[in-house]
Formats: C-alpha cells, sequence, structure tokens
C-alpha cells in the first residue's frame, strides 16, 4: 500500500504523452480478447496482435475489446490508432498509479477505475488495488486491465448465453455492466472488512495485547487506502449517471443511479468503519489504563500489608539486651497475632475502599 | 450491525433485475393487505395471492397495498405487474440492505426507508434495522415490509375510523402519514439513547469500570449506525418536501416539512450524542489516570514511611560487637521514638504536600 | 438536558394538528396580554379566555398578543381561530420540544426560537431552554411563551414609554425588537459560560482533581447543547435577514442584519470554547500522568536508597561466626559511614539525572 | 482573551441605536485628526470637537477623519450628522466587542476589523484586540480607534511625503492602504508565535515540564483567540475585492485582492499552527507517558535485584540452631559470591530485555 | 519551515509596489536566459543585463525569459518595463513568501507556485519551498526562480531537442510544461515521506522510542507545511483547466486537466498521511502503555513474591527466647521448604491470572 507512488517520479521530465509503464508490472503476457454482439448473439475470439487492426476494421455491432496485461505497447499503440485515442489517454492507461477519473474527449470518455483485493504479504494480508481502463465510444468498449480481471467473467457468460437485455442495449449498458461488475466487488473486500472489525472488537473487549494494537493499525491503514480510492470513485459515477454525455442513454441512466447507490453504500461503510476504528484505539488505551490500574492495586495492598510485618520482625529482631517481651513465653505468639490483627485490619480497609 | 451487509456479494454478477433476497429474512410468510378508501369511508382486507391481480383491478377510491414478509417472489411479480413497477424497483424491495433513497420514475416515486428496534441478543439489547419501501402512485401507495410493521398500526387505525383529514386527501397524504409515522417511532430509539447516555454518565462519575467503557463503545457503534442510516433519510425527506414531484400536493407539502424538521431534529440529536460519546471516552481515561495517580501515591507514602524505619531495625540488628546503645536500658524505647518521630516527621510532609 | 426528547414519542401514531403538550408544562395558568398601538401611543390589557376574540376584531394598529403559559388549549385554538392559523402552527406551539425555525405560510411567518436559563439541580446548575413561539403578519405580531418571558419586558416599557422608533414602525419592526431580546439574552449565558471557563482553566492549572474533570464534562455537556440549539437559529436569523418575505420591510432588514451578526458572534464564541474544552480534556489527562510521573519518581528513589542500605544491615545480621569486622572497634561506625556514602552517591546520581 | 463579552449583556433590553460604550475603555481623551488632500499635497491638522464640524464642511478633497479613543459621545454625534450615518453604524462604534463585518449602506461601507497586541499579563504576555472601524464614501474615509493606532503612521508619513501613488488615488485608495496597513501588522503576530512555537517544540523534545504544558495551553487558547476574530475578517476583505460596491475602483480592487491573499496566507498559517499545537499536546503526553515506563523499569530492575539478596541475607539471620554453613569458615564469602552471582545475571537479563 | 513568515514584517508601512526582497536570498546572482522558438527549432542564450532589453525587442516567435537568483532588482524592472507588467507583480516576485495564486492581468497571467526539497540540517534534514514566478502572455513565458531551477532542465532540453510537440504550441502549452514539470517534481517529496512513514511503521512497532516519537512529530510538521502549500496550488492548477482565460488554448486544457489529476493524487496522498501520522501517535502512547502495565505486572510478581518469604525470614530472626522450632533439626528446611511451597504458589496463581 505504502508502495503506491513508487516509479511514479521516473516520469518528471518526459514530454506529455510518452509511453511509459508506472506501477508494477502484473502479467507478462497481454492477451486481447474481441467480442461482437447485435441482438441476435455474441461472437468472442482470442485475437492475435498482428490482425487486430483487420480484425477490428471487419466487426459489426457493438465491439468490445478486452485487454488483459499491459505489458506490450505495440498493442496499445494498434488499439490507440484503430478508435483514434488521444495520446494523454494511451499515457494514462499505462500509468497505473492514477485516481479513478473520468474525462470526457467528445466522441468518446475515458474512464478509470480501481479494483481491490487482498494478496498474501508473509503471515499478514495487504489490501492491493490494479487499475482498470475503460474507454466507451458509440458503439466500442474497450477494456484494459492489469490483471486478469475476474470481475468480467460473470458479463462475458452474459453475452454468451444472452441471459437478460445486454444483446439488446448498446455500448453504454455493456460499460455499465462492466462498472457494475467492479463496484460489485468491492461488497466482497467489504464484508472481509466487516468480519477483521468484528474479530478485533472481541479480542479488544476479551484480552488486549499488542498485536490487538497493530491489527487496529492495519485495518485504519486499510481504510486510508480504501478512503482515497473510493471517494474519486464516488465523482466519475456522478458524473455518469448526471448524464452529461450524450453517450449515455436515459435507460441506462437509471441503471447508474443504481451503481452510484452503492457506491455511496460502500462509502458510507467504509466512512463508519474508520469512526469504529479510531473508537477502538481508545479502548484499546483505556483497557491498558485500567489494566494497570488494577495491578497497582494488587502492588499497593500487597505492600501496605507485608511491609508493617517485616518491620514488626525487624524490631524484634534489634540485639538489645533489654527489649520487653523477649523473654516473655507467649511473646512470639502475641506478636505473630499482631501482625494477623494488622493483616486482617488492612484487608478490611482495602475492601471498604473497593479495591479488592 | 457489524452483519449488514452479509451475502450481498452473492448478487455480484447477477444481471441487473434479478429478484434475489438479501439480508436476513425475517418473516416466513407474506401477508397481502388491500385497504381502499374515498371520502365516504376505508374498505380492508387481506387478499391471498391468487385473487390478488382481480383485486387490485376492482378497487376504487384511492388504493393502498401493504405487504408484510418478502418471502415470496411471486407476489412481488404480480404487484409488479399490476402497477408496471420498473425491474430494478422490485430488485431493490428485496435487497434490503439498502440505503434510504428516494427515486422518480416519473408515473410513481419509489422510497427505500428504515425503521429500528432494539433486539435482545443474550445479555445485551443489539439495535438492528429493517427496511420498508414505498411505491406511491397517482392513487395507490404500495408498502413492502421485512416484519410486521406495528408503526402502520395507527394509520390503519386512522383509515377505519376516519379521524383527521386522510379519507379526504390523496395517496400523498397516505404515503406521509406513513413516513410520519415511521419517524416518529424514531424518537422511541432516541429515548433510549437517551436513558443509556444519562446510566452512563452517572456511572463514569461514581466508578467507571470496564464494563462502563464497552457499554460506551457499544453505544458509539450504535451511534455510527445511526448516523449511517438517517443522513440518506434526510436526503430522501428532503427531496420530498422540495415538491420536484408533482405527485405531491401543496398540502402535503406542509406536512412534509414538518416531517422534515422533526428528522433534522433527530440526526441533530445523534450528533450530539455523538460528541458527549467521545467526550466520556475522554472522562473514563481521566478517570482511571487519576486513580492511578491516587493508588501510586498511597504505595509511595507508604514506602517512604517503613523503609526508614526496617533499615532503622536492620541496623540494630547487626551482630557488631561494639553498637553503641544496644546495653542502654532506655536504647530500645529511644529507637521506637526515633521512629515514631521519622513516620509523624514523613506523614507531616506527606500532608504539606497534598497527599493525603 | 439530557431529558429533552422525553414523551415527544407520546406523539406517535396521533394525527398531524392534534394538540398534544410536548415537554414539560412549565406554568400552570395562560395569561394573554393584548397591546396596541401606532404612532400616538400604546394600550395594554390583561385580556379574560372569554373576550379575547371580541377585544382582538376591535383591536386598532398594529397588535401584539402575547400569551404566557401553554396550558390552556381553549384559548389557543380562540386565538388560532382570531388569526386564521395554520392547525400544524397550533400543533407546534404546543409541542416544546422542537429546533429553532422559521416556516413561511404566505400571509403570516411561524417563528420558533430558544431561550435559556441555568436553573438550580441540587449542588449544580443545569442550563435549561425554554421555547418561544412567534407569528408575525400584516398588522399583527402573536408571542407564545412557556414561562413568564422576562426577556420581552423591556420591550414592553419601550411601547409603553414611547421610547425609540418602535411605536413609529409596523409588526415587524416589533418582531425584530423581540428576537433582539432574546438574542441579547444569550450573551448573559455566554459570559456565565466565559466565567466558568476561566475558573476551570485556573483549577486545572493549580491543582486539578475529579471534580475538575466533571466539571470540564458538564462544561461540554452544556456546550453540545447550545451548539445544537443556535445552529438552526443561525438559520431562521439569516432567512429573515435576507428579506425572502414581503412582510420585511427593508428598514428592519438592516436591523435584523444586525442581529444576525450578534447570532454569528454568539456561535462562534459557543464554537471557541468548544476547541478550548476539548484542549482542557488533554491538559487535564496529562497533568495527571505528570503528576504519576513525579510520584514514580520519588518513589523509585526511595526504594532505590533504602533497598541496598537495608541489605548491608541484613548482611551484618547473619549469624556467621566468622564474619570480618563484627568485632572490630569501628566496625559499626564504618558500616554506618559506608551507608551514608551509599545515600549520598545516589542523591548525587539522581540529582544529576534531573530527578530530583 | 476570556473577558471579551464581559458588559456585552449590560445592552440587553436598550432600543437599537442607544450609544453605549461596550468593551474596556482604553483610552480617556478622543483625539480627532482631520487630513485633505488631493494631487497636489496633505493638509493634517488636529480639530477640536467645538470646530468639528465647521472644518469638515470647508474640507476639499479626499478628507480622512480619524478619532483616537472612543470616550466621547459628543463628537460620535457629530461625526455622524456631518456624515449622514445611520443610528445602527454608530452603536456598532461604540460597540467594541464586535466581529469583524462589512455593511453596505448604500452611499458608504462600514467596515468592522480587528488589530491585535501582545500586552503584559504579570509575568506572562496576553493577546488582546482593539476594534477599528472604518467607514469609506465618495470622497471621504472615516476611522475610529480605540487606542492610538500606531499602525496608520506610516500612511500618514506616505500622504505628508506623497511618496507611491497614495495623492493621485482616491478615498476607496485610502482605505485600502488602512486595512493593508492592519494586515501587515498580524504578520507582527504571526512571528511571534511562530517563534513561541519554535520554543516550545524545542523544549518539549528536551525537556517537558508542567509549564510546557500550560504554554501550550496557552497557544492553544491565543490560536482559538485569532482563528475567531481571523475568518471574519477573511470575509469582509473577500467581499471588498469582489468589487460589489461602485465605491471601489477597478485598479484598488487588484491592490484589495493582494490583501485578500495576505489574509488566507495568515489564516491558514493560524490554521497550521493549530494542527501543530495538537500535535504537541499529544507529544508531551507521550513522551510523559515513555517517561513513566522509563522510571517505572529502573524501579522493577532495582527490586528485583536487591529483594532476592535482602531475602538471602534475612534467611542467614534466622536464629536457627541448625544452620548449614554457619560454622563454616568461608561461609560469609560464598554467601556474598552467591548475592553477587545473581546480581550480575539479573543485570544479564535486563540487559538482554532491553530495559538497561 | 517555522521560518518562513521571518522578515515579512519588515514590509509593513510600505507604499504597494516597493520591491523589497522578503524571505531568505537563495542565490547571490541573477542569471538571465533566453529561449526564442518556433517551429522550426528553438535558439537559446545567456543574456547580460544590459543588452536584456534589446535581446528582447528582437526576438522572434515564442519567447522564453528565465531567471535564476532574484538578488538583481535592476533585471527585474527592465523585464517589468519590456512586458508591461504591474508593480504588484514585480513586489510579489521578490516576495518569496507567498502562497500559490492565480492572477489574471487580463494581457498575462501571473502564476505563484512553490517547489520543495529536503535540505540538509545538522543530523535531520528539513523540508523546505522555493517560490517560482511564472508570468505568460500572449507569445511570451517569464519564469523567476529563487535556485537554480533542475525541474526546468528537461523542458529545455526538449526544446533543444524538439521532441514532442512542444516546438508547434505556442506559449501557453510550454507554460504547462514548466507547471507539469514542477508537479512531477513533487512525486519525489511524497516517495520520499512514504519512505520515511514505512520506516516509522516499522519502529513503532517493533520498539517504540522517543526518537520515534520525535520523528513522528517532525513527518506530522512535513505534512501540515506541505498541505498549506499544496491546496492554493489545487486552486491554481484548476482555475487555469478551467480555461477561463483567452490565453490557454483548448488543446492545453486537456493537458492542464491532466496536470491537475496529478495535483488532486498528490494532495490526497498527503491527506491520507495525516490520517496515518495520528494513527501513529496513538499506536506510539498505547505501545507505551502496554509496557508501562508489562513492567508492573513484573514489578508486582517478584514483590508479591518476596515480600512474605522475606517476612518469615524476619520472623525466625526474631530474638525470642521460646521460638518454636529453632531448635529442631530439620527447622531450618522446614521453614525453606515453606518458602518454596509459597513461591510456586505464588507463581502458579500469577500464571493463571495470566500475569505470565
Amino acid at each position: 500500500m505504502a508502495r503506491h507512488s513508487k516509479k511514479r517520479s521516473a516520469k518528471a521530465g518526459l514530454p506529455p504523452g510518452t509511453l511509459v509503464h508506472i506501477g508494477e508490472k502484473k502479467t507478462a503476457a497481454s492477451h486481447v480478447m474481441l467480442v461482437e454482439y447485435d441482438e441476435n448473439g455474441a461472437r468472442e475470439s482470442q485475437v492475435a496482435t498482428a490482425e487486430l487492426a483487420d480484425k477490428i476494421k471487419l466487426a459489426r455491432g457493438t465491439i468490445w475489446v478486452n485487454l488483459n496485461g499491459l505489458g506490450d505497447i505495440g498493442i496499445m499503440e494498434q488499439i490507440g490508432a484503430c478508435f483514434n485515442l488521444h495520446p494523454l489517454v494511451l499515457e494514462d492507461i499505462f500509468n497505473t498509479e492514477q485516481r479513478s477519473k473520468l474525462e470526457d474527449y467528445g466522441d468518446y470518455l475515458y474512464v478509470v477505475l480501481k479494483t481491490f483485493v487482498y494478496e498474501k504479504d508473509g503471515p499478514e494480508e495487504r489490501l492491493s488495488s490494479d487499475q482498470i481502463s475503460l474507454v466507451i465510444g458509440k458503439n466500442f468498449v474497450l477494456s484494459f486491465l492489469e490483471t486478469n480481471g475476474f470481475q468480467f467473467e460473470a458479463v462475458r457468460e452474459r453475452l454468451r448465453s444472452g441471459k437478460g437485455q445486454i444483446l439488446k442495449l448498446g455500448a453504454d449498458f455493456l460499460m455499465y455492466s462492466l462498472i457494475d461488475a467492479i463496484v460489485d466487488s468491492y461488497f466482497v473486500i467489504l464484508e472481509r472488512l466487516d468480519e477483521k472489525t468484528e474479530a478485533l472488537e472481541t479480542e479488544l473487549i476479551s484480552n488486549p495485547l499488542p498485536r490487538t494494537l497493530h491489527a487496529i493499525y492495519r485495518l485504519k491503514r486499510e481504510n486510508v487506502f480504501l478512503r482515497r480510492s473510493l471517494w474519486p470513485l464516488r465523482e466519475v459515477i456522478n458524473s455518469l449517471q448526471r448524464g452529461d454525455s450524450p453517450l449515455m442513454t436515459s435507460n441506462t441512466l437509471l441503471y447508474l443511479r443504481d451503481v452510484y447507490d452503492h457506491t455511496i453504500h460502500i462509502i458510507e461503510s467504509v466512512e463508519s468503519l474508520r469512526d469504529l476504528t479510531s473508537g477502538m484505539l481508545d479502548i484499546y488505551i483505556s483497557s491498558i489504563s485500567y489494566r494497570i490500574s488494577a495491578v497497582m492495586k494488587v502492588l499497593t495492598v500487597i505492600t501496605t500489608i507485608f511491609m508493617p510485618l517485616t518491620l514488626i520482625a525487624g524490631i524484634y529482631g534489634m540485639n538489645f539486651k533489654h527489649l520487653p517481651g523477649l523473654d516473655w513465653d507467649w511473646g512470639f505468639f502475641t506478636v505473630l497475632g499482631i501482625m494477623a490483627a494488622i493483616s486482617v485490619g488492612m484487608l478490611a480497609l482495602f475492601r471498604r475502599k473497593k479495591w479488592l
């Protein structure tokens, strides 16, 4: 997470429009998948780099070009040429360290979104994000993914089976479907966070330990990370659903309003989580303080009882020749009795003070 | 509470408009109640699934269809068909994990609201929420509830008795009455929270314990939960009372303005509570710190008094042959006297330092 | 304060417009006072319930009807009928648990305001609020108070004496005068809070005690209470001074701008107080922590000095037959010397470490 | 500072426009200075109360009337009559407990500003504020100061010397110059605050003491005081520079934009200071906690080392007849050796645990 | 950092437009570099003060005048005269203690920006900022830098080599390139902050020390410093990219939108960092509290075990004549056995209480 802007500075000084991959390269090879569909059905094909331009030119109906893996600059340039994309768009697709945004280039919209996934990181897991770029025009949708994009599988399946309205509606509905799939995938992360929060709350109340503290901090960090990513997303979907672009039909706007609602729901959940996390930190420190006060009391009770007794023993251990009672037969037991009385008195006092 | 978004992820990948029940199923059976009314009176009837469509077609005047229990998808589809509802509305009614919202579909408005109730949860109680969906058109109101909806009983009673203006006014006034009933029910929760807060304040000042701390945290969590639910509600009622929709008559708008005011009042109370809760956490930790400092002082006083005395006793317990005073008749009592003087001196010192 | 929404839930389920007194009944009897005035002077009279309607009909010039005590529903209904008030207005006047608000009913404005007073509550005092409702029309002002409304005495006096412009100007200027009187009364509360804050600051720095802590919390609670009441007030006076209503003349608007300024001044003072209160809590806990560290140091110094000495005494108290020095004439004093040297050395060490 | 609203309540109940001095009276005598200037030069004269009205009538070019000391109500009434000021303006000039504000009376603008100064207050210094009222019309500027207004000396000097454009430009540029002089004087306060902050940071890191804590709190209080005064100032200068009033020429607007920038700069500095102050409080308490933990460790180390040794000495001090080793020649040294070994072992253990 | 407004007060009282250097003088000598370019190429030349005005008059195409070092007022006045700059602009260029701003003077825009750099400051490094002023007109860009401006080297290189579109586009694109270079340089600072944060997080979890605390505070201070500088930057770039000025062509606006995005990204990162820093402070104090509670437990365990044993040894060290068991052969070992039993019992008790 903290590594998010690494290598970004490598671009300083380059002219705009230079294609440089910013961020971790996630998959080595690039795969292009082309889907053409209309009311009658969908045709899906893996396309090799060489024949990409031709295939696109021949495509009919609504076209969806999906690119997995951003390693291959050549493919990007071909796609850019086919769909007449602005150099800044191509540059941004390669810069995977961006915030979500929507840019209207007139003929097409450029949308940057983020997906989240928990990755193993030693004994812990860490939340990392991948970038998905969408370009939507009159009759095409382009999607560029760093990884394999499991989120889109369901949409592809729906295209194949022709279930729902997706074949009947145009490119804007396809874009909605892709965005909806991405936003739906956030709920998985949200549920994971909820589980973690609940587990931490239990641990916090039963037995707070340093690792509880570190877990709270990690939760806070993930929360900060999510908030930073989700607020721009909100803006993106809001401007989409406001219908500023003629590319969005009014039917799709209804659906986008729905996605917008989900986004707000997610953001509000993350904000609530933030409040709870900060509350947990307060509870932690309060619990530890209480524990200190409890241990402190035990120590004070012990000390207060034994110190006078030890003093008495010390007094009768002094080597004075004339020490009253040393010769007395019951002297020893009398002293023990006094000691016992002092102990009992002290204990009663502490009980009355509610220390025990 | 923390369980609120469970199972939401189950919907990921499904086409929009698919009817899937999200959230806990609260009541197994669904009951449909149909009320028709005009100026002359109201007719109320329980309707079986089979005859629902017919009954609705034959209904005269203003119609109120109330559905308790969301278990039966068939009924929903019938109602949807009768009133020509958009698939997204039907989908949203089943998704009981939504935020409050108002959607204007032209012919009708779709409103999602939340009600709150304290449920027993082991020795504790926990705040849970149910969803109520309202659809209001030219001359009908549809209400969909997860549970039995005791909040609406008073409205039904008013329809039966014809008290107030309710029979004379249209569907929009009925909707207002339902929303008003829901908002009124929030005051019960608010008073419960106020009581809890007062009880905690007393406990906090008299004797702060770990369970006080956990109660404060629970209060905070309930507060977070309420805030998240109430802010969208505010937006909903605000857009209703702004009168954007022609379905709202100007007379009803006056009443909605009143409900809006109540909503703001409730939100402000919850916000105040939030401030107080965070203040209570600070008081808790300050109190514990004070207690630590008090216990600490007792310990120090005890130690400071007894250590010198024990040392003196130890010195006169050394086995030196030539130890001045050991043979002296009053030696023992002189030493005891010195010890007493030291104790008194120490106590005086501590008193002057205000430690005692 | 925490009792503010008590009994509000009692209204749940009643039709709107039902007159139910919400909140504590403050005065048993209701008194109606009628003032008529024009440029030539003012006539003031106590009016009995029976003759109220007649008197109002006969009144000339600008009319001010002031009602103290909300116990008598009959009077309210009469007044409502005379001035043609909406049922919601009457209902709201009786509901004394509202936030400040301004409602424009076309012919008249309905304004709800709050006044504050410190009431004795056992050994403490507590801040409580009363509600004042104002209705202002073309040539009349109605004021409804829970209590005797000492704030209005000065306005009445000005009417009697004809001092200032009040007789020459219309109902809107009278309303301004009443609001100004109420806002002026807030400065008394503000000065009380300032005094408390100063007293607490002094106590905090000289000798922080648990009661200081509780006083800070009470201050915070009063602050929360005031903030919640003052923010809506700001909105009310702001919309008045914007001059949206034709009932306000431009001359009065200038004066209202002045009151608005006072309101902002008061709110900013309360906000500042809030910052200071939260700062005081931090100071309290920091002071206590410092005290713990100081006590801790004393304890450690005492322990560190006496433990080695006691050990030495213990060593020379062992019963070994062959223990070097026991027979030596200066053995005892040598050991005492060593003890003294150790003490001095320790003290020097602690002084160098700045612990003493 | 906490005394700011004292005596404000004394005005409650008076009709608007009554001239009552609110706030501390700072200077007994009032001095009126009249400056007339045009392109050719400036004439400056001290004016006695009696001849004030005449002098003003005869004045040519742009007129600047400056009043130091608000003690004399008579002068104010004369000035008010000469320039035809609204009673509310006169009242506000006397009320020195106001927030900064800009009021547009059509023919003239009324501006209230604040200046700050550090006053000796026993061993400490305290930040206090004076009020400056400006009235600007077509060809005159009136300035009313509680104190001697050293801030304006430079402007007067510039008028005398004719340096810069000030003689060529009108009353609005003079007003800008006065406001600029006031805002420039804030930088002195800001630099003082910066110095204090730096000094506190050093003290905080080297040796945090209770007086550090109180200094932080005083800093916070000054910060709260400044913030409350500066935010309204920002609004004032912003509405001036927006050029809503025809009295402002477009040339002056450019300069006002510059002052506005300085104001924002000052506010942002104060806001940053606020963040730092709250950070310092956290550092303070963290440092003290760390110190407690360090002292605690020393105590524990001492106790842990000496308690076993004392026990051993005690054991060999028991008076059993048959106690192995007492008769042995090397018994004493063996026991001492064991004690030394235990000490060394303990120390090694603590070192390994990084406690030493 | 805390030194940022030093000497600013030196300007108080001077007429506007006076050229006074505010802030540290960073480089003694001033170097002027003149670049002229059009589609065919760029000519770059170092210009002596004497010939500056002539050279500028003769220049063709788009002109870029870059001034490094603000020491020489004469050069500034020449440049001001050549390009007809307002006195306030010249004054502001010399005042290097300003916030970022954009001022539209009609014929040209004046932009103030900040660059950041880490400077060695004893063993620590400190974040300091330099000011860069840009003036952009129809066909010229002026840049004024306090230091050598390494950030612009890449732009100069691009002009020389003719790479990218820079030669073909006008002055506004050059300005974009310069701003882009500055914003890109922020990423270096951001990455440095990220590294520091990560290092601190590790230290915080493994072994929190006072220097960790001070590092957190320094991080917070840097964060406060950056926030204060970046928010105005955001406004500047936002108003540039909104295209309010006719000097910006629509092509450049697209690129500015991109820079705006980077700015938002940087600000959001800094805001996130702020959240994390405040979280780290909480973790620090919580960790220390936990450590205190742990040390406390060790102390209590030691005391609780050894005090009873010492008492027993003391009891058998009393000099009573009749003390049972002293003569018994196994008395000593019995007592030792009892001591061992007590120790083991105590340890078992503590283990059960989870203190060990």
